[in-house]
C-alpha cells in the first residue's frame, strides 16, 4: 500500500466530463489499496475568469481581496470533484484551506506553505478516505487566505507529499509527460522516461512548462519522487527523481527553447569591481527578468562588452534603465529582438567529452551563427537568429539520438 | 451614529457595475459616520450556475459538497464588494464563514444561524472599517461549511443586526419596497411606507417576494427595524416595524395573491378525533405543502368534507398519498387545479368591523364565485377560478382605498 498525492491541473478538471473522469482515476488507485490524497487547481479559465472581474474594477485589486477571490476557484472544484467521488462510491471529502489548515508565511498572492495539520487527514486516509485539497492556497498567521502564485497547485501538491511524508506525488496534466523538445514543433521528439530534477528543472525553466520549477526544486530538496502523466490517457509518465538513481546512456536528456527574446550589448563599459552589480541591480529592482549573461575578458584591460538577454517586452523599459544610470560609463549599447535561445540539457553531459564541441559543429553545419553561449553544469544554451529556431532544435534532437 | 447592517441581493450585486454601485452606497452611509457591516448574496444566477453543474453530476449530489461548492458565490461577491470599496479609498475587509466565524446548527442545505464572534468585528468598526459578510452560509459545530437555504442572505442580515445589536436592518433590493399587491399586474399599485411585520410575513409568504419568511420572523421575534428598499433609485423604501408602532388609518394594508394552486376536496371522511392528523401526517412526510385547510361541521354528524390547497405540481402525488392511506375512510376525492388565492392583509382589519363581507360583496358584484374562505388575524384569504385572478385584485385594491 502507498501513500499517494495525486494533483489534477485546471485542463483535467476544465469540465464536470473531465472531473468524473478524474474521479474514476481516482477510484482505481484508491480501490487498488492505496492512500490517497487529491490536490486541484481551479477549472480552466476559471482564475483568468476572476482576475478579469477584478480588474474590471481596479487594475490595483487589493491583494488580500483578490487572494480571497481567486481561492474561490479551486474550492469549486473540490467540491465537484468529491462530489463526484462520492457519486461513484466512494468515501471522499473537501478540506478547504481553513479546515486543514495550509498554514503560509508571505505576501499575498507570493506566499510560501510553510505547515498544514496531518493528523486529521490521515485519519481519514485510515479510514478509507479520499482527501481533496485545494491547491494554489493557504491561510496566513493572521488567518487571512493566500495564495502561493501562479501554477502553485504544483507546489501545494509537493507541499503536501512532503508534510504528509506520502511515497510519490504524481502530476496529472494534458501531456504525456516531458518530452525531449516541443513535440508540437518537433514530430520526432520523445517522451523522456525518466529524468533528474536537475534536469527538469533546466528543461521547465526554459520552455518546456510541465511543471512550475520551484515545485520541483522543492521535490529535489526533500527527494520526492514525481511523476508527471496524462489524465487523458493510460500511457505511462514521466518519473522525476534524484539524479544518482538514473542511469545515463545517453549524455544529452532534450532540447528545450525559448523566444520572444532579447539581446543587449553594453559596448566599452569601464571594467572595474562591482560594474556588473551596478547594472544589473536597478534593473532587478525594476522586475526586469535578466536570462543569460556573457561577459569576456577585455582586449584592452580596461572595458569590457557586456551581453545579456532578456525578454522582447522588456528591451525598451532595459535601454531606459541603462540610459539613465549614472554609475556606469560606456560607449554604446546594441540591441537584437529577434532571437531566440536553444539549449541541450542532459545531467549526462558533464561526464561525456565533446558534447559542447558536437552541438557548436552541427549548428555550423546548419548555417546557424551563434550570436551568444552560456554554460553551466547540465546546460548548455546558445543564443541563435530566431528564424533559425526550428532547424536547429532538429539537428541537435537528431544528432543527440533522441529521435 | 448608527450601526447598520446593510443587505444587497443576487441582483444588486449582478454586474461589477452594480457592485461598484453598491461601494457607492455604503460609501455614503459610512461618510455620514455610521458604522457598517454588509451582507452580500451571490451575483446573480451564480448560485443557478453551480447547482448545474452539481445536477450534471448527481442529482443527488453530496449536501455537505453541495455547501461548499455554492458558499463560493458570496465569496466572490464579497471579494469583490471590499476591492470596490477599497478601490474608493474606503477601509473595508471580507469575513468569511470560517474568519468571523459564523456558527450554525442544523442540517446541510438548511442550517440555522446560532451565533458568530463579535468581537473582531466590533474593533474593526471601531476603527472605521466597513466589514462584508457573505449571507445563506455558516460552520458547523464539527467545522463543516454550511448553507442555510435559498434566500437566506436575508436570514444572515437579520441575525447579523441581531447579533451585533443594530439599529437597523436595511435589505437592498431590486424593487422600491413592499407593494399594496403586485406593480407588474395592477399599475395603480402603490409603495407601502409603513407596515408590520405580521402584514409582511402575510403578504411575502403569499406571493410579494420582497424578502425571505423567516428573516421577517427573526425580525420579528428581536423587534430588528427593517427596511426594504432599491438599490438602483434614490427613492425611499418600506420600513417594517412591530404593529403597536403603526397608525392604522387604513383596514387593508395590501393585496396578495398565489397562482398554481389547486384544491383537493375529500368528501365523506368519517368525522372522527384524530382523522385531520391521518390525513396531513403523511403528505408532510412526502414534503407537500399544505396551505389551506377548511373543514365544515358536519351535516350527520358523521362525515364530514375537507378541503385544502396544495401547490399544483403536487397534486397527483397528493391523491396517490390518500388513496393509499388506510387510516382514514370516505366517499372521494376530487380536485380543481385551476385555481388561485386572493387574499388580503392588514394588522387594522381585526378592529374594522365589516372588511370581510365588503370583499365578498366585491368579488360577488364582479361575479367571482369563491370556492374555499380562510381566515386569520390579519389576513382573509379566498380561493376562486383562476381565471377571474386579475379582476379580483383590480377590485379589492379600488374598494379598499389603495390605488
Amino acid at each position: 500500500m502507498f501513500k499517494k498525492v495525486l494533483k489534477f491541473g485546471g485542463t483535467s478538471v476544465g469540465t464536470i466530463e473531465r472531473i468524473q473522469h478524474v474521479a474514476k482515476i481516482i477510484k482505481n488507485e484508491q480501490s487498488s489499496g492505496n492512500k490517497v490524497i487529491v490536490v486541484v487547481s481551479a477549472m480552466a479559465g476559471k482564475t483568468n475568469e476572476l482576475i478579469d472581474l477584478s480588474n474590471k474594477i481596479s487594475s490595483e485589486f487589493n491583494k488580500r481581496e483578490l487572494d480571497v477571490l481567486l481561492s474561490s476557484g479551486e474550492q469549486v472544484t473540490c467540491a465537484l470533484l468529491s462530489g463526484a467521488l462520492i457519486d461513484l462510491k466512494i468515501k471522499a471529502k473537501s478540506w478547504l484551506n481553513w479546515q486543514i489548515p495550509i498554514l503560509t508565511n508571505g505576501d499575498h498572492a507570493n506566499a510560501r506553505i510553510v505547515n498544514m495539520n496531518v493528523e486529521k487527514i490521515n485519519k481519514y486516509l485510515e479510514d478509507k478516505g479520499v482527501a481533496i485539497i485545494p491547491g494554489f492556497q493557504g491561510i496566513s498567521k493572521n488567518g487571512d487566505v493566500t495564495t502561493i502564485g501562479r501554477g502553485g497547485s504544483d507546489a501545494t501538491a509537493v507541499a503536501v507529499a512532503k508534510i504528509f511524508n506520502a511515497d510519490t506525488c504524481e502530476i496529472y496534466t494534458d501531456v504525456d509527460g516531458v518530452f525531449s523538445t516541443d513535440p508540437n514543433k518537433i514530430p520526432v521528439a520523445k517522451k523522456i522516461d525518466k529524468i533528474s530534477y536537475d534536469e527538469m528543472l533546466e528543461l521547465s525553466s526554459l520552455g518546456a512548462k510541465v511543471m512550475q520549477p520551484s515545485a520541483v526544486q522543492t521535490a529535489m530538496m526533500y527527494d520526492i519522487p514525481l511523476e508527471v502523466r496524462s489524465t487523458f490517457t493510460e500511457r505511462k509518465g514521466t518519473k522525476i527523481f534524484s539524479q544518482e538513481n538514473i542511469d545515463y546512456t545517453k549524455s544529452v536528456t532534450g532540447v528545450a527553447y525559448s523566444k520572444d527574446d532579447a539581446k543587449i550589448t553594453i559596448i566599452g563599459v569601464q571594467d572595474r569591481p562591482g560594474i556588473a552589480a551596478n547594472i544589473f541591480e536597478p534593473l532587478s529592482k525594476a522586475q526586469i527578468n535578466v536570462d543569460m549573461v556573457i561577459q569576456n575578458i577585455s582586449s584592452d584591460q580596461k572595458t569590457t562588452d557586456i551581453t545579456f538577454t532578456v525578454k522582447r517586452d522588456d528591451v525598451f523599459k532595459t535601454k531606459e534603465i541603462l540610459r539613465k544610470n549614472n554609475k556606469i560609463k560606456y560607449n554604446e549599447i546594441i540591441h537584437n529582438d529577434k532571437v531566440a535561445k536553444v539549449s541541450i540539457v542532459g545531467a549526462g553531459m558533464v561526464s561525456t567529452p565533446g558534447v559542447t564541441y558536437r552541438m557548436f559543429r552541427a549548428l555550423s553545419d546548419e548555417n546557424i551563427n551563434i550570436l551568444a553561449i552560456s554554460t553551466s553544469e547540465i546546460k548548455l544554451s546558445v543564443i541563435i537568429n530566431e528564424n533559425n529556431i526550428l532547424k536547429a532544435i532538429k539537428k541537435l534532437h537528431t544528432i543527440f539520438d533522441l529521435d
